[in-house]
């Protein structure tokens, strides 16, 4: 009877509160599942250490902006998945009526969408500055970037209704696909202009392929269909963000830190949107 | 005893955090409650497919700014509402002693006032872009409204005290007069020299009459002075946010679409405000 | 039985959620320790007033930055501690093993870290348009200092690791670590060429100084070592505020309405800077 009662006051009190405890115990029993994190802190660090280096004798106010903000990217990083290990940013969600896993408790790393709002900014400032856009492109880039993030939070969070998880998702790839466009249709062009055509258009496609695997992989893992499971949802995230962050950071690095020239003497446009911001 | 239990442990385990299950349950059974954020949705969405349409022919840097500031109102809002209704941004509220509806469950849609903090920005930026005012007022106007947003917000959300909930209000409203200066004030005579004082004394009129309208609906509705019914407040915010934002966008997209000349030939001060932020 | 079961359901149902009753039940009762945040509501509400009077003849853009984001310093704490006390922003949290005050429930007045990322970075702002420094500077400035603020809240709100406990905080500290470098290295540089030298070097020293008290006082505090009481740690905290801010920005507001011209007569390097930001 005391069970019953416990059950009962526990639904009542916390319908659908994250439960962090749980999730804390998931990643303790679990070894693959708290490998896919730890391992990001290891390599975040790794890159800040090696990021620093690389960007030791870079003096332009231009290429120290795109320097700076390229090494937020782990920094942020390696917070985030602290944050995930120590049981603050993951939780436990009851998936909705609809959901493969419905009743069930799903492990949430809702820090990872909070945080991507923080790191991708900086990566499409880089990417922007990289290209010498203008202070209208770029605000618009990174606007419609944080909306994609904070949108896919709200996708993820979301226990209510299964249908309300999904127009999340749509919404979310909206904005997505107004990053894309500037990724695709503007900066290029800018780029050429800048002369920095080469590396962009490497890095663009990079960031565009990478990028793409994030929504696939929440549609196929445990908060979309759950077709995977939750070490391999989180395994698929990790690896991402080694590509698009540590290996992305490292390629535009070497290449400012080898062409500052370039990046300082853009056109007047370029510099203006790089001093500007 | 079992209900005893149940009922004393939900109230030891959470004293005043937000009910979400609540929140939902009252939306479901509030018909007249519920349209006023459906029809937030539907309008928000019209906006946005008519925004885009508008300033699809919009291409200088400085037009292009204000448009995609502009075209962000609608897009928080169409998030901002869909968070309401998926039960993530609303909840119930126990009122302090001396609220008129002490020790009640009021529902709080405590979401809109942290999406106000990101649509409200934009539409200042939008207001200052196209006044051609300088950096300093525009940090300032975006700053105040910003701690306009978020005192609000913990205005919304205190539950310990009935006189710290005023006190926030009273916080927020002094933001609020800063905000208002600016815009009645010092905006306007920038506006003369932009040559926009036409349409900047327009959108001024409906942004100052309309923005009233928020702290009096706050102190009259639920949480306030609980003088109006929850789903007559929150009519009240929905059909305010109709005016103030997608009329109002409405209204400034179209005079940029047909004006480009006007804002991109804005004199040297404004053009480097444009161009800067 | 009833007690048991009532216990049982409060642990399962909120493990680690921050209570807000009893946070607002031990600064109800203890004097001391909401006397430390009421001198702060008091002070800010002082400052507010006095600088708004400073700022009355401050007229060029460059100074009137300088003059917001300053007075944005006292606006923010005014909130900060109403939040507090209000019990919105403080709770207790139950130490992890390894604790001084393992198992026990710890006051955290986690809105204190919160806050400070949205006013620290005002008075790095302040400092860096007075000594004239340039945007990748500044934004490396802020950003690391946002980092700073973020990572020392996740130190103060993890409950299920000690080790994780320092983790944070050594993460918090290396963002530090390049706020100090900014602050000692690369801005007294610029300010010598803005001849702003001398008022530089004076806030130099004052915030370098009082900033390192920040990371110490946790240190010995109820959150890090507890070598301190609750009370002595809250008055440690809010005498560092009273002059870390308040007396930090009377005597940068003093120099700037009584230098004006100097502030608007800056380098072109600097004068960008300040416009463009």
């Amino acid at each position: 009877m005391l069970d019953t009662a416990t059950a009962a006051a526990t639904r009542l009190a916390q319908p659908d509160a994250l439960l962090q405890t749980n999730a804390i115990d998931m990643l303790r029993e679990d070894t693959l599942l708290s490998a896919s994190l730890w391992v990001n802190v290891a390599l975040a660090g790794l890159a800040i250490l090696v990021f620093v280096y690389m960007g030791r004798n870079v003096e332009t106010p231009r290429a120290r902006l795109i320097w700076v903000s390229t090494l937020l990217v782990p920094l942020v990083s390696i917070a985030s998945y602290s944050a995930l290990l120590s049981g603050l940013t993951i939780g436990t969600l009851e998936m909705p009526a609809g959901h493969a896993l419905a009743g069930e408790s799903v492990l949430s790393p809702w820090g990872r969408y909070l945080t991507w709002t923080l790191s991708t900014p900086m990566i499409l400032l880089a990417l922007g500055l990289l290209a010498g856009t203008d202070t209208a492109k770029l605000f618009t880039a990174i606007t419609m970037d944080i909306g994609m993030c904070v949108t896919g939070l709200a996708a993820a969070l979301t226990t209510q209704s299964y249908l309300l998880r999904w127009a999340f998702y749509g919404i979310s790839s909206a904005f997505f696909l107004v990053v894309l466009y500037i990724l695709l249709a503007e900066w290029p062009a800018d780029a050429v202009e800048a002369g920095t055509a080469d590396i962009f258009g490497t890095l663009k496609v990079l960031t565009v392929v990478l990028w793409l695997g994030y929504p696939i992989l929440w549609a196929l893992g445990t908060e979309g269909l759950a077709l995977l499971d939750v070490a391999v949802t989180s395994w698929g995230y990790s690896g991402l963000d080694i590509l698009a962050k540590y290996v992305f950071a490292f390629l535009l690095l070497r290449w400012v830190a080898g062409n500052e020239q370039t990046v300082s003497t853009a056109p007047p446009a370029a510099t203006a949107a790089a001093t500007d911001d």
